[in-house]
C-alpha cells in the first residue's frame, strides 16, 4: 500500500566529531520518505522547498521512485535551512542557525491524486499542518505521527488535538516525559495511549526503542555501531522504516508491529553511517535483511535451560 | 559450585521519590551475596563490619544459607555508612554523607575453609583489596570484578593491575568510557578486552546491559517497571544473579553467558522494587523463572516474514 509522507525537506549544515558538511539535503520528510522507499510499495512526498533547491536533490527522490505530486517549489522563497554541531557523545547538539524560510508559511494541500493514500506518516512539523493533512486524506488506514519539544512547549493545545487523531505516536524518551509530565516511561506511554493513539513507540536513541500496544510490550535493542558519522535524521529514518514495512504488509498484528519497529531501527542504523541521507542513495535488499537478522541475533535470549 | 563474594557490608540512608529510610542494610557484597544465593550452590561472604552491626542483619545472610566463615565483626570500629538522595529521574543521586569507618582499614584475609572457592566475585572495593583476594584463592575457575569512578580516578594503576587478572569485568557505560577514554562503547569494550578480561559486560541501567565476548555480542533489554522504589544495589544484584547462575551451571558457553546476563538483569529488577536488599528476603523460584521468561518475551524479535 501507499505511504503519504509529510514534513520538511531542507538543507542542513552539520558538524560532528567525524567531520563537517556545509550543505546537505535534510529535513524530516526527506529521511522518512527515502528510508520508507526501501520497503513500501509507493511513497508519496508532500513538502515544499524554495527556489534554491537543486535539481540534483529532486533527482534523489525520483531515483527512489518517490511520487512527487505533492512536492512544490515556491519560487518566492528559499528552502528551510538548519545548521548544528554535535557534542562528542553524539547524544546532544547545539543549533547554530535556523532559517525557517519557506516552512514558515507552509500550508499543506494534498493533491487529489494522492488523497486516497492509506498510510499517513506525519514527520516533525507544526501540529496544525499535521492535522490539516489528516483532515484532507479520504481513506486513511493508519496515521503515524512524530513531534518534538518545540511543539510540546509552544503549541501544546494544537498538538493534543493532532495526537487525538493519530493511531501511532512515535516520540523519544525526553519528549514522552515532557508531553506527559511522567518520569516513568511505562506511565508516560499509558498517558499517551489515553490521548488517542493505540500504538505508542518511545525511541531511546542508541538504546533502542519500546513498543506499547494493548496486545503487549516489546523492546527493540540498539545496534552498537563502531562509528556513527552523523546522527541527524535517525529518528525520521526510524519512521520511514516503520511506516514502509507496515504499509507493505498491511498487517497490524503485534508480531508485525515488532517487525516494523525492527525495520525502523534498521533504517536508522543505516542513516547514521554517513552524513545527511547519503546512505539512502543505494542500499541493497540483502543489506537490509542482513541488518534485520543482526538485530534479531543480538537480542535473542535463550530459554533458561 | 561455590561463589566467594567480596565487598562492603554497610548501612545506608536512602531518599528516593518513593520514600526515605534512615538506616537499612546495604553495601556491594550484601546485594551480590543475597542475589547470588537464589541461584548458586553455595555463597561465601568475605566482609568486615563494625560493632554496631545488628544480629538481625547477620541473620539475613544466615537465612539465605550464606557461608559466613569470612565474615568478621571488628569490635573497635563502626560499620561503613553511606547516605544519599536520588533525583526524580532516579538515574542520578547526591551523596550526602560517607563514613568509611571499618572499610578504611579493610584487609581481606581469605580463611582456609573458603580459599578453594571456584567462582570469585569482587564487588566494588579498592583495587588493592580486590587483588589481594585473587592472590589468596587457590583454585579460581572464573573471576568476576566490578569497579567505580572513584577508583578509576584515584587508583588507576592499581585498578589496571587488578583488571589484568580478571576473566570478567562488569562496569556501567560511564565507567567504561572513563576507564578507556573511548566514547563509543564498542571501542570501549575492545580496549577493556585488551586490558585482560575475555568477557566484558557494560551495564546501562534502565536500558539493559551489553555482553562482549570473542564468540559474539549480546544485548539484554531493560525491563520497564511501573515503580522503582530504590535503585541502590541494582548493579550489585546484577553481579549476584550473573555469578550465581554461572557458578551453578559451570558452563561458559556464549548462550549460557547470555542466560547469566539475563539472570543478572532479573535480580537487579527485583532489587529496585523495594528499599535496600529487602526484596531479597523472600523471592520464590517461580517468581525468578517467570521474570526470566518476561525478559525473554519482551526482547523476542520475530523472523522478518
Amino acid at each position: 500500500m501507499s505511504v503519504l509522507v509529510v514534513g520538511s525537506v531542507a538543507y542542513d549544515g552539520i558538524e560532528t566529531p567525524a567531520g563537517k558538511v556545509d550543505k546537505t539535503l535534510g529535513g524530516s520528510a526527506t529521511h522518512i520518505s527515502l528510508a520508507s522507499s526501501y520497503l513500501a510499495d509507493e511513497v508519496r512526498l508532500l513538502a515544499t522547498v524554495g527556489k534554491d533547491f537543486a535539481q540534483n536533490d529532486i533527482d534523489k527522490f525520483k531515483n527512489r521512485g518517490i511520487n512527487l505530486d505533492g512536492f512544490k517549489v515556491d519560487e518566492n522563497e528559499r528552502t528551510f535551512f538548519w545548521r548544528g554541531r554535535y557534542h562528542d557523545d553524539l547524544n546532544t547538539r547545539d543549533t547554530l542557525e535556523t532559517q525557517l524560510n519557506v516552512i514558515e508559511k507552509f500550508d499543506p494541500v494534498v493533491p487529489e491524486s494522492i488523497k486516497g493514500s492509506r498510510y499517513i506518516c506525519l514527520g516533525n512539523l507544526d501540529p496544525i499542518s499535521q492535522k490539516k493533512v489528516l483532515d484532507q486524506v479520504t481513506a486513511p488506514q493508519l496515521s503515524i505521527g512524530d513531534t518534538m519539544n518545540f511543539w510540546i512547549e509552544g503549541m501544546n493545545k494544537e498538538l493534543l488535538e493532532t495526537i487525538a487523531k493519530l493511531d501511532v505516536l512515535i516520540v523519544n524518551d525526553e519528549e514522552a516525559r515532557q508531553l506527559t509530565e511522567k518520569n516513568n516511561l511505562v506511565e508516560a506511554a499509558e498517558v499517551i495511549g489515553k490521548m488517542g493513539p493505540s500504538i505508542v513507540i518511545i525511541k531511546k536513541g542508541e538504546h533502542g526503542a519500546m513498543l506499547f500496544t494493548d496486545d503487549g510490550f516489546f523492546t527493540a535493542p540498539g545496534l552498537p555501531l563502531r562509528e556513527i558519522k552523523d546522527p541527524t535524521g535517525a529518528g525520521d529514518s526510524f519512521l520511514g522504516g516503520f511506516s514502509g514495512w507496515l504499509s507493505k504488509t498491511d498487517d497490524h498484528s503485534f508480531d508485525n508491529l515488532k517487525r516494523a519497529v525492527i525495520y525502523g531501527s534498521v533504517m536508522a542504523s543505516f542513516c547514521v553511517e554517513d552524513f545527511g541521507p547519503q546512505r539512502f542513495e543505494n542500499i541493497s535488499p540483502y543489506a537490509i535483511s542482513d541488518r534485520y537478522d543482526e538485530f534479531r541475533k543480538i537480542a535473542s535470549v535463550p530459554a533458561s535451560s
